[in-house]
């Protein structure tokens, strides 16, 4: 339908093709007034260069690549919007891979990746993975990767996550000085980072203050949720239900108020609920959920700029910082001071 | 760092460099030995056959773009993860864009995906779209396009999307059996096609229980959320307040939540609330909100379907076909029998 090419821009314009081509690539060995005279005309002949033939004269894709486990969760919609907008400003596209929490997914992403689609890579690592090689194979084709949330710390790259351990700790301690011992502590996927200094959050806020850590108050779930519904129905069922939930996820979160509903168990009055969560209903929720807030929106900027800063040197060495945004904790009404508090300051 | 490409690998194997080419290229040229035998040594030397030169070849980028106003909306991220589970299977990958209801964005994007970024598009309109300029010029290079939810009826192209007139005929004519008159709807962009039916089935709901429409009630937001939660408070805040809203849009009744607490209105004593919605916490909320649920997922996937099917018979003609899948109306506590209600059957 539409065969302008260079060769017929060249000809109408009576340049050469070379210096058309030069007006699509940024070079400054033309005019501004030639180069204003092609792309006046290549616009109302509806011509674009080919990306293709152009990407391979370049070897830039002008996109980076985001690949997060899932969109659903408002932590990865936020933090894609942060990356968005700095990509945008940059002139590059977003290419958006979801991994569904599948190692498999995430492998093949990454090959596809290696072949030269994206300039560079942005990753939160599926709950699954497990072997590293196929970011090592990346890294070897010189495509730099920023890790956010969910990061690998064995690999020299950028890495930005929030404050998980502090912010742990801190809630826990929250909930203990509210007056609760029986405390426990929901998670997945022990593999990634990220929990793991959540959870040590968690256990040394215990130990801190001097509550003897019990093995059935922290509760591994899994990726499914009709499972982990379930799981957390027999929890919160037990003689030795536990007076207080610290969740490390915000679907877990929202199943524990399902439970609750199921079971007819009040929040806070029978179980009291904090979790790490970006949902933007938290505060009109019934009743409103004590919160530890990620700067979702930041951390995907962060990334972002990082990965445009390792585009930009390009050979010179990669940085290996890890930079940390603090998280917060807004209390709200699913938490609440014991009145017959089972646990005293000591 | 690595320095593997087809002539070496030739060489090791034995073989011309076209015979291995075709291992790459699904040709069936060769034996399925000889394949496996190229597959197996490319694997071990982590070699891939680079994305540009060979999307050049066959002029295929396998990728569908997605464009989209936003992605913190459960409707998109759902319709999303819909698109993507066809597009996986398919073996493609899905480029995500965000339009952030910027109609300049989306010309932008599309000006982009014109020279062959993408083998096909899949878009919901940014709410601001005049022209549609910048999809004819896609389709005039046989990019094929289908719509879904914010659709433009002008263009010969698949369009997939709920039952929108319907839905809000039926949630109108709830609210006035429970006793509702004074029911106000908010809504915005009345440029889109799906805004627009919803706004006839409310009036049309007015009319066959012969309330008579009132202009104030008809209630024009902005896509700036803050000046949505003024508009909303000086209406709730009016003498003739209304009884009860019908939002077109989730984030609409979710600022609704947020300017009752603020006014100390009840909920549904004071004002009833029904909206589209696809919130996964909306049976959470206080009170639990009355929905339009859309059937999100599946409109992802029909669209995507639609897609590969245009994209499979390449010239052939395209479809036309209007696809609607209906929403359900879920009854929850946002909504109730007025005791004393302004309005009786007539």
């Amino acid at each position: 339908m539409n065969n302008i090419n260079l060769k017929r821009l060249a000809l109408r314009l009576n340049l050469s093709v070379s210096t058309v081509s030069k007006a699509f690539h940024d070079n400054y060995d033309i005019s501004p007034e030639t180069k204003k005279r092609i792309l006046k005309l290549a616009k109302q002949l509806n011509y674009q260069p080919n990306t293709f033939a152009s990407n391979l004269r370049t070897q830039k894709s002008r996109t980076i690549a985001v690949v997060i486990p899932e969109i659903t969760n408002n932590f990865f919609a936020l933090a894609i919007n942060g990356i968005e907008s700095v990509a945008r400003e940059k002139g590059y596209h977003v290419l958006i891979y979801l991994t569904h929490e599948d190692y498999a997914n995430e492998v093949s992403f990454i090959q596809h990746l290696q072949s030269g689609r994206a300039d560079g890579v942005i990753i939160s690592l599926s709950d699954s993975a497990r072997s590293v090689t196929h970011l090592n194979n990346l890294r070897n084709k010189d495509i730099p990767i920023v890790f956010f949330d969910r990061i690998y710390d064995g690999m020299k790259a950028t890495k930005i996550t929030t404050d998980d351990y502090e912010s742990s700790y801190n809630a826990t301690r929250y909930l203990i000085e509210l007056g609760c011992s029986k405390i426990a502590h929901f998670y997945y996927s022990k593999d990634l980072s990220i929990v793991n200094n959540r959870m040590k959050g968690y256990l040394q806020a215990l130990k801190d203050y001097k509550l003897t850590f019990q093995k059935r108050y922290l509760v591994g779930c899994s990726s499914n949720n009709h499972e982990n519904y379930q799981l957390i129905k027999r929890h919160l069922t037990k003689a030795n239900r536990p007076e207080a939930i610290f969740s490390s996820f915000e679907n877990l979160a929202i199943l524990c108020y399902q439970v609750c509903e199921e079971l007819k168990l009040s929040i806070p009055g029978d179980v009291q609920i904090v979790s790490f969560s970006n949902l933007e209903t938290a505060a009109l929720l019934n009743p409103s959920l004590t919160t530890i807030t990620q700067p979702a929106y930041e951390i995907g900027q962060k990334a972002a700029l990082a990965l445009f800063q390792a585009l930009d040197k390009e050979g010179t060495g990669l940085s290996n910082e890890h930079i940390v945004i603090k998280s917060e904790l807004i209390k709200r009404n699913s938490t609440t001071r014991l009145e017959n508090p089972s646990f005293r300051k000591p």
